[in-house]
């Protein structure tokens, strides 16, 4: 099968290089030129739990992708690139191309059915993590799993068959009933803490020996759940929620963690995905007439440091 | 008359060098020792637009306060040192006593009412500024003015007896029919803007550039307008203050201005006023029963960022 791997960083080298020793004919795709480069010069240096791989492999830049068809795009790209991502990928797209999403955060499907038709949009969640080192270096730890689910009701098959494919390649994915309960749920958790975290400049365990932390997570869940029931019938319990979350925030679990934002933000001035979690909530709070001031106020004190820093 | 300034910092510094210089009896009080010792041998270094002059003060460590009895005690140290500072002062106070508040912030009254009778509290606001150079030196620019009034209706003329104390400093005193709905003014511009450019590291002119500031100002205001209603009967025209604190986001006027959470979190690594502005709208919200949610937030951000920083 030929896989394209839209966005080269992290996630993406770990999926293309173990989908790529599984048997699968691979290719990736890259906005960052400097990276898609490296690729092609050097192949792709995996860090995997300690030993040091060079792969070669197929890496076009995004704007110069060539005409070779796709099977299944797989894309990991950040949020705010999707549309653009899209757009770049047309050349590689027949009727029978399958999309899967597995980014972070909310409204990713709207955006992919703008470009792709609903049978063809695969959406899921992992907890599979990857860490970029420097152009084509990706540095993989640790364990994870995938569950994935048809968008269109009439393709759970063709969603079992992409599970396989992940499956055959030490990916462990799983067919889900419901995997927008895991998506809901997934952005519920990030929307409780990631920017926050970026905002008040501090790792999750900090976070949570902030005063009133419970309170200031509860307020951020329930405009979640809120959400999660007004936009697709997922009933999203935030006792459940709130307890996973204190959970992670062990400081032997994930609790000196700093989540993505703060790496966007405060260690990489980059733009962060705050639109995606929490700026979602709020713009749907606007569509319906409900008021989401926690969501709404995070999100503009996000985009507002963004500001100040200089970032766009 | 005898006057105690009890806070020797920056405005106690502008008051008591003014009203010295107009003939009345004035001493300090304060806790910073440094501060005190350096009064003592050295005297009060004030500059005053340009001159530096030296003059010889009397003043009290706040622990070793003697028992020289005040007519008058102008209270000008941080709110969350007042309660300590009312102990401090039992000494020098008589049944005659008369104490001034000039403080930022809410709730000063309630706290003074318990150890000073009500005919006896008179409160206010100023625009005068000063700036802290170090110990013992204070430096003034610029213009200002006192509005001020008694707490007990029966105590008007003992308040203009006191603006006149102060108008013969150069001080510019005015009394006033309704002083709070200048306090709550006050404390509504300040809730609007002075954490969040604690929190985002910024001066009044970047946060009004921040994507969605109006909003994001539009809310804090009309919390405190709720609450200046419900606390006080006071009816704030949210227009006009939005209004009023747009003007000075110009850089032409205060826009390049840092404001004092800003130089207490960010600068000086000091615990913030937040609870006196935001954190009392919020705590006030919770008495009645209202949702107070941005006032709520800005405040947990605000000490959030206290504790992570190691401040107590």
């Amino acid at each position: 099968m030929r896989i394209a791997i839209a966005g080269a960083g992290a996630m993406g080298g770990r999926f293309g290089y173990m989908l790529q020793n599984s048997g699968q004919e691979v290719f990736y795709i890259d906005s960052w030129q400097e990276n898609i480069d490296k690729m092609k010069t050097d192949g792709l240096t995996i860090d995997d739990n300690g030993q040091e791989r060079k792969i070669p492999v197929k890496a076009y830049h995004a704007k110069q992708i060539g005409e070779e068809k796709a099977d299944l795009i797989i894309l990991f790209v950040k949020s705010m690139q999707l549309p653009e991502m899209l757009r770049d990928l047309k050349p590689i797209i027949t009727k029978e191309t399958k999309v899967i999403c597995l980014l972070n955060g909310l409204g990713h499907v709207k955006t992919i059915e703008q470009y792709i038709p609903r049978p063809n949009i695969y959406v899921g969640v992992t907890l599979w993590t990857a860490r970029m080192l420097g152009p084509a270096h990706v540095h993989l730890s640790g364990d994870g799993n995938i569950e994935l689910q048809n968008i269109d009701p009439e393709m759970e098959e063709e969603a079992k068959k992409i599970a396989d494919i992940f499956n055959a390649a030490g990916l462990k994915a799983k067919y889900s009933q419901n995997v927008l309960y895991s998506i809901w749920k997934k952005a519920c958790i990030n929307g409780a803490m990631n920017a926050t975290c970026a905002i008040l400049d501090c790792n999750l365990a900090q976070f949570n020996q902030i005063p009133h932390a419970d309170i200031y997570i509860r307020n951020l869940l329930n405009e979640f759940v809120w959400a999660a029931k007004t936009e697709d019938q997922v009933e999203l319990d935030a006792e459940e929620v709130f307890t996973v979350l204190k959970q992670t925030f062990d400081p032997s679990r994930q609790g000196l963690h700093y989540p993505s934002m703060h790496q966007d933000l405060v260690q990489n001035h980059r733009l962060t995905e705050v639109d995606y979690l929490n700026g979602y909530v709020w713009k749907l709070g606007r569509e319906k007439g409900v008021s989401t001031p926690y969501c709404e106020m995070i999100t503009i004190l996000t985009h507002g440091k963004e500001t100040i820093l200089g970032i766009s």
